[in-house]
C-alpha cells in the first residue's frame, strides 16, 4: 500500500479522486500495490461528498505525515502550489501535478530539488491534457533523438479557429464569446488567445527533449487575437487551415522554440485536428514521424494523466524514474530571424503598386474567390527570412495583416 | 553494462544494430547502463560489415552465455524463432521481438514462460511498427479501462486503398502490382491483402487490453482483395473512405474482435490516415479518445520500437515489467451477429425490383454521380444486424458487392 494526498479539490482534484475510486482495482494492479488517498487538502467543506472523510485544511498534516509518499498538486498557480511542491519534495515525497504555470516557471529548480531528494516530480497532465506525450518521450520513444516537436497544445484557441473556419465569416470576438458561454474559454481568455498557455507547454516539452530548461519567457509567442474572418477565408480558399502551432526544433543554427498562428497545408498531419482536440507531432531520427492526438483538457482526461503519474510514482517507489529534463541549466535559444518562410499579406487595393515595389510578388490573389473583400487584395511572398520579411513589412507600412505559411 | 544478442541480421536486425550504434550515447543514458551487442546470429557472412566481429552462426553460443541478458529475436516466422525464444526465456534471458506471427501464434505460452522465469517478453514492434502503442497501453494510459481499440494496422493495404482513392478508377490489381514493384507489398501479398497480418496484430493488442489471450484464428477476418475501383468511387462520392480496420471492443454482449474493410466517414479520426501510415484509436473510460499515428513498417521505425524494448529490458534488469496480458487463458470472443450497421449494396439495374422486395431501401443512389457505372445501381440499407443482413444478402443472391459502414 502507498498513501497519497491531493492538494486541491477543484475540477482536476475531484477528477483525480473519482478516477482512483472508479478504476480502483485496475489502478492498484497496474501500480503493483494499493494506492490510498489519505488526505485531500482544501479550505472549503464538501458536505455529503465522500471526500469529506479525508478532507483537511492543513498542509502540515500532509507534509509531516511520513506515510504520505505521493503528493498530487492540482491547485494551480505559482503561489501556495510552489511552496507546497517544494516542501513536499524536500520532505522526500514524490509530486505529481497538472500545473503547467508552476512547471514552466519553476521547473528547473523543482526538478533539481527532486533529484537531490531522490524522488520524482511528474507532470504528464501539464502538456496536452490526456495525451500521454511526456511519458511517450521519456519512456516510449527512447531509442530516438527527437529533433522536432510541433503541437496544437491549446484547445480553446483550436476550438475558436475551427469554429471560424466551419462557420465562414464569423468574427473572432463572436466565437470567443460563444466559447466563454460554453465554458471552453475563461472569462479572462488571455492565457489562451495570447498563447501564453501553449508557450509554457512547448517550453516544458522542449526542456524534456533537449535536456536543459527552456524558459517560456524566451519563446517567441504570438496569439490569435488578430485573426479575422477574412484571414480564415483566404486560408480556406487557398486550401489551408489556420492553426496555432507551438514548435521546438533543433536546427543547424541551434534550438528554436516559438508559438504562432500558421497557414497549414491539407496534407500536414495536424491539419485535421479540430475543435478542442490537442495533437503533438514528434520527429525522431530513427522513428520518423509520429502523431499523438487526444483531449487537451477536461476534468477526467486531465485526471487520467495525473493518475497515470501517481501509478508511475507507485511503480518507482524509492527509485528515480528517467526524465529527459536532466540538466540544472537554462538553454539558450537560437534566434528566429533566419527562418525562411512564405507569408500571406493582405493589403488595400490602392496599395498594389507600392506592394509590387517592396515585395515584388508573383501576382495578386483573385479577390473574387474570397467573397466580399472588395477593397483589398492579398499576395503570397516568395520564400524569405523572418528578418527580411519584417524589414519589408515595416518599409511597406500599410498592410492589413500578415500570416506565416508553415 | 548489459549484454544483448540479436537473432537475425535482416532488415530489422541490421536496423537494430544501426540504431544502437548511431544513438549509442542517448540510449545508454536512457537505459541507465551501457548496452552492448555481444552477438549477432546469422548463417550468412557479411564481409566488411562492422557486424562481422560479433557474428556467430550458433544459437548455443548465445543461450549458454550467462552474460547475455537480452535476446532480440528479429528472425521472423514460427519455427527456429519459436524454439530460440522459448530457450532464451527458459535460460532467464529477456526477449524483445518484432515477430507478430510468433506472438500471435504462441504468445500465451511464451508470456507464461516469461512469467515463470521472471523475465520480460517485449514485442512493441509487433503492432503498428514505430508507433509505441503497446507501451502506451501498458505504461501510459494506466489510469484507464480501455474498452475499444480501432486501428489501421497494415501499411500495404492502406497504401493500396489510398492509391485507389487518389487515382480514381485504378484497379486493385494494378495498384497491388505497383506496390510490389516499389517494395511496399510482398511477392506473396496474402498476409496483407487477406488481412491475416492486421488480424494477428489486433489479437495481440486485445490480449493486452483485455488480459487474456485472443486467438487470431477466432478473429473474423475479411481482406481487401474484392475491393474494386467502383467501390472506391461510391465511397468517395458519398464522402467516405474505404479503410481496412482492425477493431476490438468491449460490449454488453462480450468482447468482439474483427478485421474488415469499412466505409469511414470524413469526421472519423482515422479518415485522414493515408498511404503506408498506421494509426490506432484508443478509447479509455476516463481519457476518452486518443489516436496514435506513425510509420507502420520500415527497417528503422521498426528497429526504433525494438530498441525501445531493449532499453526497457535494461531498465527492468532482474525485474518484471507490467504487461496487461496477464492471464494464462484464452478469451472467448462474442459473436458479431448482433452488431448493427448500415451496408452499401451494389446491384445490377435490372434487379432493382427484387432488391426493393428484400431490402426495402429508402431509395437508390444516383448512378450518374459515380460516373460510368451505367448498368448498376447501389443502395444503403437501414441499420440492421450482421445476421439479418447476411440472411437478406443470401436471399437476394445477386448483388455485385457489399460494404459495411463503420
Amino acid at each position: 500500500m502507498i498513501k497519497a494526498a491531493v492538494l486541491g479539490y477543484g475540477t482536476v482534484g475531484s477528477g483525480v479522486y473519482n478516477v482512483i475510486r472508479e478504476n480502483r482495482e485496475l489502478i492498484n494492479e497496474r501500480a503493483g500495490q494499493e494506492i490510498e488517498i489519505k488526505y485531500v487538502l482544501d479550505l472549503r467543506k464538501f458536505p455529503g461528498d465522500p471526500v469529506e472523510k479525508v478532507l483537511t485544511d492543513s498542509f502540515d498534516d500532509i507534509v509531516n505525515d511520513p506515510e504520505v509518499k505521493i503528493v498530487v498538486e492540482v491547485m494551480g498557480g505559482t503561489g501556495a502550489a510552489y511552496e507546497f511542491t517544494k516542501r513536499s519534495l524536500e520532505a522526500g515525497k514524490n509530486v505529481c501535478t497538472s500545473n503547467k504555470e508552476l512547471v514552466a516557471e519553476h521547473g528547473l529548480e523543482l526538478m533539481s530539488i527532486a533529484r537531490e531528494n531522490e524522488v520524482n516530480y511528474f507532470f504528464e497532465a501539464s502538456c496536452g491534457g490526456g495525451i500521454p506525450i511526456i511519458r511517450a518521450i521519456n519512456d516510449c520513444l527512447t531509442a530516438d533523438a527527437i529533433d522536432q516537436i510541433t503541437g496544437i497544445l491549446n484547445g480553446t484557441t483550436n476550438f475558436i479557429l475551427t469554429e471560424m473556419t466551419q462557420k465562414d465569416g464569423v468574427s473572432f470576438s463572436k466565437v470567443l464569446k460563444q466559447a466563454q458561454e460554453n465554458g471552453f474559454a475563461e472569462r479572462d481568455p488571455s492565457a489562451d488567445i495570447d498563447a501564453y498557455d501553449p508557450a509554457r507547454k512547448i517550453a516544458i516539452l522542449s526542456s524534456i527533449i533537449f535536456g536543459s530548461s527552456v524558459d517560456y519567457k524566451d519563446v517567441y509567442t504570438e496569439g490569435i487575437r488578430k485573426i479575422s474572418a477574412e484571414d480564415i477565408r483566404y486560408a480556406s480558399t487557398l486550401g489551408y487551415a489556420v492553426k496555432l502551432l507551438a514548435e521546438a526544433k533543433k536546427t543547424g543554427d541551434g534550438i528554436r522554440v516559438y508559438v504562432a498562428p500558421f497557414l497549414l497545408a491539407e496534407d500536414h498531419p495536424l491539419y485535421p485536428v479540430n475543435g478542442v482536440m490537442n495533437a503533438v507531432y514528434v520527429h525522431g531520427n530513427m522513428l520518423g514521424d509520429a502523431v499523438f492526438t487526444g483531449a487537451g483538457a477536461g476534468s477526467l482526461p486531465t485526471a487520467s494523466a495525473v493518475v497515470a503519474d501517481v501509478i508511475d510514482a507507485a511503480r518507482h517507489d524509492g527509485k528515480r524514474a528517467y526524465c529527459g529534463w536532466k540538466h540544472d541549466e537554462k538553454l539558450a535559444l537560437a534566434s528566429n530571424d533566419s527562418i525562411k518562410r512564405r507569408f500571406l499579406v493582405r493589403i488595400y487595393t490602392e496599395d498594389q503598386a507600392d506592394a509590387n515595389k517592396v515585395f515584388a510578388p508573383d501576382g495578386f490573389l483573385d479577390t473574387v474567390s474570397v467573397g466580399e473583400l472588395e477593397d483589398e487584395v492579398a499576395f503570397i511572398t516568395g520564400e524569405m527570412t523572418e528578418q527580411e520579411f519584417a524589414a519589408k513589412y515595416k518599409e511597406f507600412g500599410k498592410a492589413i495583416s500578415r500570416l506565416r505559411f508553415y
